[in-house]
């Protein structure tokens, strides 16, 4: 079976994968060290949020696709494996500052962290082109974006000194747009018709609810996990922000699914990808939020947009622009997070006091989005390029949403 | 299909969701706002713990019920959909005091858990009528419930002046008999016969393992999280206590189902539900406990009163009583429940050192539960007959245990 | 049906149970008391990490022999049965010197995680025995082999005077030789035509992958948390040491994975044993490692050494030693484990300044190893006979790997 796609696992995935890993080895040899001095207080008061983002990334987005009726463990194994190579890449790319100053890059728990919202972005893009890629695709797309993540940030802090807590929390739109590009390019005739195996299924749907949990679960700690740890009541704020805005989004899912759907039910896709707007949309504009009403209103209106781009764009998307978004990440983290932008902008210039630091604000931001759209949409089609080259064997539109090809499940444990 | 059903949904659930929260989103804005004065330390010993708090509501108790064959979306969902709304309103109703006292609610880890616990117990009674009821249902029930939960503890404060701590952990006792109370309203004939989709599967009866193992591996953060951080002893003792307590309940709980089988099988069901039995009443009895073997007795027992509760009460509470108890939850939370409280009072006797104060305490004891169970009753009845109104539009008997009357499968991906 | 196996579990799980449950309480009341003196810091500091070893014992190893078809629920459930009479035995026996010198078992949350260290190697050698017991054969094995993990402590402080931390740590080692003579002794005819059961199915293939994710994602709380935790730079050293050995499994272990296929796919049960390699490794040799490219290089050894045993040594040891290994713990665990030894010795004589401190080292490393290996051995012997036994009445070849012996699924909920 599979003759096209499957040596292209063993010649080119096994060998790429080894030879990769072995260059990251290198690199650390030669310039990576463990921090050595550190405070106790710190890591005890970070360990803890640190393995809730692990479980973000590592569970919550792994299993969030394992709604797909047969791509289960292409979902959550092959998550992890994007995600652990593009943590020891970015946590190389991000420590090239430190590298050319002292000569070593230190790694301690924050830049584990900042290696794995780097991760967070791709595995974000990743959603958009899941199912019709293999993993060699993927994980040339997770190096091509780690990098231009860091560059976007660099950018960010070089032209217009945004700090890092701010030009991170753009992940959501800076992956989407990358994922949205990426899958532009590689579109296939056969997405229009729907592809034979990218259907539901309650069983292992509930698989997905599970991974969608996890992430709604611990959303507090990724947004808040970056503040200062110096000034407990901004964490307070941010954790607080997020609960409410989460909370408020799991109502208005079910409320707009329901009025938007003919006979008054609830899509459980929708549900679970709308369910989280609310806390992407308070990611993004963090900093500017004060009261807890102001968190609750973005996450109404981020889980209204949300859930109405669920139910029209997705198809709009693909008949009009030719654009594949499988675990529809435009309406999961791309509106959400071009709702939080706005809000932030809003509330900023309200907390102005005059006409010309609003306007130099607004300026300002623009600035932030469309550096982060430009850099995003630019190495989208770079990589989409790269990944349309028919060397790295691309699945079959038969094989596509289907383990069978990647995986081989052996029924009887024993060979006899 | 489904006609008598799907309106309401549309006509009725959104419309009530909508207003609800934009209700929320009023109240907040004039009544709530961030505690913005708060020890650093005070913040990440409690955050941990309040994650594992929101593991137990959102996950475990949501997953438990996913044993039902057919019932696994609306289990886990629109626990997700209750709990978020038994917060926002809980966290309301919790602060009225200081909103009547400073104008303002403030709130902090402190009340987000306070509101938890609340919730809790809404979803305790919850698993009584799990199955037969529509989202609308449960969110009357809910918010009533949230407002007689805040009104007995303010009844015990007021008239007993029992510590919130204390008024809170019998959140088991009165979920029980709150539920209890409405379903035994709302029952109808077919229970007796056995509702067609009432079944356990063993597919889907892992998730609910899963979610038991949750709750089980949580449960000592659920019963230490109120306790005062400047004692850490206490809290370890509350966290040993009820470790060993459901060490002991796991054990017995297979012991006792396996001697109560005719073939001397394990139901899992069963299991599941009896083995946070010891759990369940450390966390009631807890401020009375001083030795490890006082709480694995405990654990013994209420495992052992667990197991033949479900074994046998479940049948007779149906033919009997005419109460069709879903989840066990007679069995699960109120009588090992009970026997935390009976335990209370036994060892605070042994600890008094006369008859007077001993008899004083008693009487106290005594009416705390008679004020609990009261307020409980009362309320019940009230939910009762309000969700009893055909204006809610009850599931026909044939949609009951059936998430194909709330939730839309669309198999396809793409609407071509 | 099951007539042969069936009255074993009433007339002799239950009162095992029973009489070892109510054994243990009357231990406990004569010499075990919760620490009553603690400072509050190193409460708030450990629990957390605690609770992700609960995790790791209760849910990771519970869900990861999920794989097999019809055995979920055993392979869950007894899981944590043996895991809890593993804790409290454990308490006990780790207790047994302070109860010797001050007449009383103190616990505290350190005490705990020593016990679930125990519990640990118990559950690794349960992986070889899966599915060819019934719970009344690992109960006793339990209890022999943590009286034999404490033993081999014992013999290691007082002999060489190596601390806990190193002895515990060898748990790998020790558990996998264990439970291998267990199966060797064990082994039955059937095992070569390949037990009717034995089989992987995609469905509940996912649960194995959740808990294989959960292992992957809390082992470095596994590895840290019994590092001194007022040296926080080694806790940090540790946990980041870990997590880029684990990160290197990952990758080597779909790669060599996809290279030893003939297809060159990836088989899913030979990912999930072979992705933790890297951190079992790193565990055990923990103490002598400086620099990340050194844990990333054990962690690609380990991942391969792991990968190609478990493709060609599981069917080796089979046909030519009649020992058949459920869960492929020899190369899950005992390859890896022996590799970070003989790593540790390399790096401890590199260390060394001269000539005869170097030979004194790899004396005693190679006396640590003999002990631990020894003792495991001739206790695994001895538990092996003693299971023989016909009285504890085995499963039958057709009942083996199948949840039905042991678990009664009631279809209806109700009984008419």
């Amino acid at each position: 079976m599979a003759p096209k796609y499957a040596p292209s696992l063993r010649s080119r995935l096994a060998p790429l994968l080894l030879s990769l890993q072995m260059g990251f080895i290198v690199v650390y040899y030669f310039c990576v060290e463990i921090e050595n001095n550190m405070n106790g207080n710190t890591f005890s008061n970070v360990y803890p949020v640190f393995q809730d983002l692990n479980v973000i990334v590592f569970l919550g987005f792994g299993f969030l696709s394992t709604f797909l009726v047969r791509y289960g463990f292409s979902g959550s194994g092959f998550n992890l494996l994007i995600a652990v190579l593009a943590i020891q890449w970015g946590l190389i790319l991000d420590g090239i500052e430190s590298w050319y100053y002292r000569g070593m890059i230190r790694i301690d728990l924050r830049s584990l962290v900042v290696a794995e919202m780097c991760t967070a972005s791709v595995l974000i893009s990743i959603g958009a082109v899941q199912g019709k890629t293999n993993p060699v695709h993927l994980i040339l797309m997770a190096l091509i974006e780690v990098f231009a993540f860091v560059l976007n940030e660099w950018l960010l802090l070089t032209l217009l000194l945004v700090q890092p807590l701010d030009s991170i929390m753009v992940l959501h739109i800076f992956g989407t747009f990358f994922g949205l590009t990426v899958t532009w390019i590689l579109y296939r005739k056969e997405a229009e018709r729907g592809f034979e195996k990218e259907k539901f299924d309650s069983k292992t749907g509930l698989f997905s609810m599970l991974g969608t949990v996890f992430l709604w679960l611990f959303w507090p700690s990724f947004n808040s996990i970056l503040v200062d740890h110096h000034f407990p009541e901004r964490r307070l704020g941010a954790v607080c922000s997020t609960y409410l805005a989460l909370a408020v989004s799991a109502v208005v899912s079910v409320a707009v699914s329901a009025l938007s759907s003919s006979k008054g039910k609830v899509n459980p896709v929708n549900f679970q990808s709308c369910v989280l707007a609310g806390g992407v949309a308070v990611g993004v504009s963090m900093s500017a939020i004060r009261y807890p009403w102001e968190a609750m209103t973005i996450g109404l209106t981020a889980a209204g947009v949300s859930t109405i781009g669920f139910r029209y764009l997705k198809n709009h998307m693909l008949f009009a622009f030719e654009c594949h978004d499988t675990c529809n990440v435009l309406s999961t983290h791309g509106l959400p997070g071009l709702l939080g932008w706005l809000t932030q902008l809003l509330l900023q210039i309200k907390q102005c006091d005059d006409h010309t630091a609003a306007i130099r604000y607004a300026v300002f931001h623009i600035c932030v989005l469309f550096i982060t759209v430009t850099v995003s949409v630019t190495m989208g089609i770079i990589t989409g390029v790269i990944l349309k080259w028919d060397i790295w064997r691309p699945p079959q539109d038969k094989k596509c949403f289907d383990d069978q090809g990647f995986w081989k499940f052996e029924h009887l444990a024993v060979r006899k």
